[in-house]
């Protein structure tokens, strides 16, 4: 099979250098440009010197490249600038979008969370979110795939199943969310320095925090109805991970039995669905540098309460892992195509 | 004032080492004795270098201290072994209990969830759980003291002022709480290992966590009623530090100003604890090494729910520091003595 | 090509889990058999959970393999104890024995510096000391290939053409060398703790290291003389990764771009080996996960003195990539087959 | 005795934060001012929120600071801005800078390295360089102390009395130094996020670094004349912490019982000096927190060198904490008023 054309919108973030990590080794793609604004002009080796010598283009502004040439655009700009950039793009070009652009049905949400108006609404309905386990066939037709956040990946693919089989309550769901420091950007700020973060620990974005709309989104509609969820996040001394600890009411008569039950029918035969056997605890460090997510769910001490634990690598099953999973999809690739990492232990 | 003396048992493991930090800078201490099983017979230099050349004398059997001579012992020795160290004390000497020995004021807890019998059952009678800021006057005629866990600390100090109000329900609690790698002790463990911990993080001893039932205990008193909360513990890669995140449900028509008002007249005084002004989010990193515990409470976007943060470094307010405010109090010392460490940062 | 049959012995360590984490990617390659003596009828989901679901068998005996159907063993067991392993092995398979067991050509001085005799002296003349990059040739015929250690791979790669050349005086070579946790082992040893490790660093085993004989029998055929260089280890707290500092004498009239020079010779065309452009700075991030060894020297303000600079990732070029290079090369399969990671950044 | 009134200039970085950890712990002074140019107006919670409710005045401007009422100045200011700041001041005020602006007897050199004019030339003339252990007499008659460089504080105290002494040679000595990444500052750069620096480490400044100016300086004098050395610092993963291996050559007939034979008369007393018995080697997290410099010393294997190991933590011994000792001696007080803290460990 020829090898399909891809750009990087974005390329000297964390989340390019991932995309750049997978798809180097994948069987099927070309990386033919990569945009990144300040760096444009550099080669990879100043601004990326990990990937250096492994053929990759110069850094360029995005108007400089020929869109022409270009079967796929990774964009992993920032939010509130994608929605311009894509809709600059011609249409021949399919799009996977990493930021939080293109998420949300309702304009309205994005504008009210986000602060600015939506720049191409037009392109919103076209716009189909992309969690590849909970939406293939829409995501196989789209021209533009809004690529999921990191944090609401894991509660959607863990709850969906469970509240589309009635098996939790939709109040009440109580998400306490850890996250590795790569999820704050490579932007210079002196709250990511090595110095503020390693060696502690605490929430930010309490009962605010804008994965908070995508989660009730996904939530929502897998309810058949309005779902305010509680979501509070923490920044962890570490790289890479998410970690998810998610209280839930269960369904009279429910037990985490049966929520293990529901997740090994709707995921039998995922390939980045990890269901733990009994016992075995999920853990971010069995997931580093994969796109897997592991799942397992125990019965609380709170009668009639039930603990589901997630842990997914936020720069892959939580970014760049997912876009490409996504991508696969698209263009008819294996879907694990170029995403059959082990985990790096230690 | 005379220096009282003391002695360690258990003075070779972490929580025996911050003991001795702290109390070496007390001034109405005396370090007279430090008992060490397998360390007997060497010198501190040895077995903690960085405590090298303080004047400390050397490690010893506990058998061969004589105890004649001491005012007061720190019990630093594992669950299940200080019932009996304790009971062979003679009765001059006063006790801080650092173990899950004698926090339970009905055996058969301790023994469910120990999985032992008590070997002292005459003395629990005796032995007062010392909270410093619930249980001041009891903790200053008691001879011994059971130093309560480093995770129960904090949920009794922020909800027991709650419960007792009624400003919170007392079901469904649920408690959210992240460790250091400190809480693990210094015993040799695969588990443990730099390489096992560092990038990475994960709950563990969900649902049966033996600080449990220490937890429900204290709550059940304050609410005067059983009570059985949710509790998940995790680790996470650094030292030193507790970071709890409690979700609670708020009696009717009340909110997160309530609960700070309730806190501020509780708490009004206390050196130790301290109540964040609004917007200002609790951090171990702004506790390390002092005996602080922050606190702040959030509306939750669930109705009629708040969140509660705590943080505190669990060797201190959670073991070692909290050990000293209660020999301070049970001798009369300035409650702050040998405890006013600012924050090292970073 | 059909695909050979591996064994690993000691699979349960960190250098066993590289090996499975780099062999599950390799085109020419069935893992066939794992022993682990302690974790013997395990499933690798105990031992080594980061792998659970890859289809690898459970850990046996070393005595309960049929070696009739391994083509080659990849010995991770510990120093000492792979002699004798190796010579119980049948003579139709062949061995990459990752200790240190096969490296001294001369007996004499293993024992002097491993405190023991040598198990299978007669084992030792057939054994290659394979440095790919140094010994191809030997290495393609070899059938018990000795990989190096961690430590001695980069002084060797960076000096012994230097010294070929006579580029730099064989005195007074000055090694400093910093290294990840992991190169300490899975074995549960208080030193090892994450509190043990984190947030501090030392030295240890200075001018008395076992890697020192290594280091010198490389330097030494290479100078043509007896060399004793220096060699100061230290640990840091990371992971992964290995970089050392080297101080050389540059013969007369030498200078960093002579040495530069002749390392593009000697490497020309090597795929693991990454001669950075002056300026630019080794990094064991750049190579984590990697086969790669980053080298570049510059002109020291010492008259006459160059620093020579090297990081690689213990646990790949310093060990378990190494050893998958040496199989390459002694079955013809491609050299890089199953070692074109590139490096996991953040 | 009455508190002398202190103002710290450049309050807001890691240095001015362990100033205050240390003078709210010093019973002779009062921190009566506290300037941070971009922080002026802020209250010391939002800028250093671990010293919050610690009494300590708002941030100000240096403008606005009343100087009649100082007696004491730390000035916390960046390389090149010192100058100036301390030609403003009153005489009345006495300065202890912690920058590199009077660090230097002969302008010439500190206008090379740190590449524009000095400022203040006619008062470079006062400053004394204030290694308090190698020069108290003429910092307690200072009005102008330059407090050393954290990088050069060890290797002057290892060697200036060798080299005095004759005991090691003046030419080929090799410092390689490790330091945590508290050293780089509290501004926002890319190269100090969390990302860019966990589980990896590198040399940076190679033969380049404006600490080796000092260095020489420091070692020349003893010397009695000109001494070029060598000099690579390195970053590691921790917050503090600076470790140095010096590889030096002995005098004829020196070893390293010699060494520690003129250490232990130079330093009998010293209360931060920490010289280490034989087999015990120096470790950052000893002294983590201290003012306590720990050094050793071993034969190395090549013949006629020795090995000098130290270790400080870079921000008390290497800045604020040897400025308080510099303050202490310059005011009369115990030299150890306010520097007796016990390690942190873990």
């Amino acid at each position: 099979m020829d090898r399909i054309n891809i750009a990087i919108l974005g390329a000297s973030g964390y989340t390019g250098a991932e995309l750049l990590r997978l798809l180097l080794v994948h069987p099927c793609v070309h990386v033919a440009a990569l945009a990144a604004g300040k760096s444009a002009g550099q080669p990879v080796s100043s601004v990326l010197p990990h990937l250096a010598g492994r053929g990759l283009p110069d850094m360029r502004r995005m108007e400089d490249i020929d869109f022409g040439e270009i079967d796929l655009v990774f964009c992993a700009l920032p939010h509130g600038t994608a929605q311009e950039a894509v809709a600059g793009l011609p249409r021949n070009v399919r799009v996977v979008d990493l930021s939080a652009d293109f998420r949300f049905a309702d304009i309205k949400v994005y504008e009210d969370w986000y602060g600015k108006p939506h720049m191409a609404p037009e392109l919103q309905t076209e716009a189909v979110y992309g969690l590849p386990e909970l939406a293939r066939g829409r995501i196989r037709q789209a021209r533009i795939v809004a690529n999921p956040g990191c944090y609401p990946t894991p509660p959607q693919l863990a709850l969906v199943p469970l509240l589309r089989a009635g098996a939790i309550e939709p109040e009440d769901i109580i998400i306490d969310a850890k996250s590795g420091v790569s999820g704050a950007g490579r932007e210079a700020k002196q709250a990511s320095l090595f110095s503020e973060i390693a060696e502690g620990m605490q929430a930010y974005g309490v009962a605010c925090h804008r994965h908070s709309p995508e989660i009730d989104q996904g939530l929502g509609i897998a309810a058949g109805r309005k779902i305010v969820s509680g979501f509070t996040p923490h920044l962890v001394p570490m790289n890479r991970g998410i970690f998810e600890s998610i209280y839930v009411k269960l369904a009279k008569g429910g037990d985490a039995a049966a929520v293990r039950r529901i997740w090994r029918e709707t995921y039998a035969g995922e390939p980045f669905i990890q269901l733990l056997p009994e016992g075995h605890l999920p853990s971010t460090r069995q997931v580093r540098g994969t796109n897997v997510c592991q799942m397992n769910v125990l019965d609380d001490r709170l009668p009639g309460r039930a603990i589901v634990l997630c842990a997914i690598d936020n720069l892959v099953k939580g970014a760049a892992g997912q876009a490409i999973q996504n991508m696969n999809i698209m263009f008819g690739f294996e879907e694990t195509a170029g995403l059959i990492q082990t985990a790096l232990f230690p």
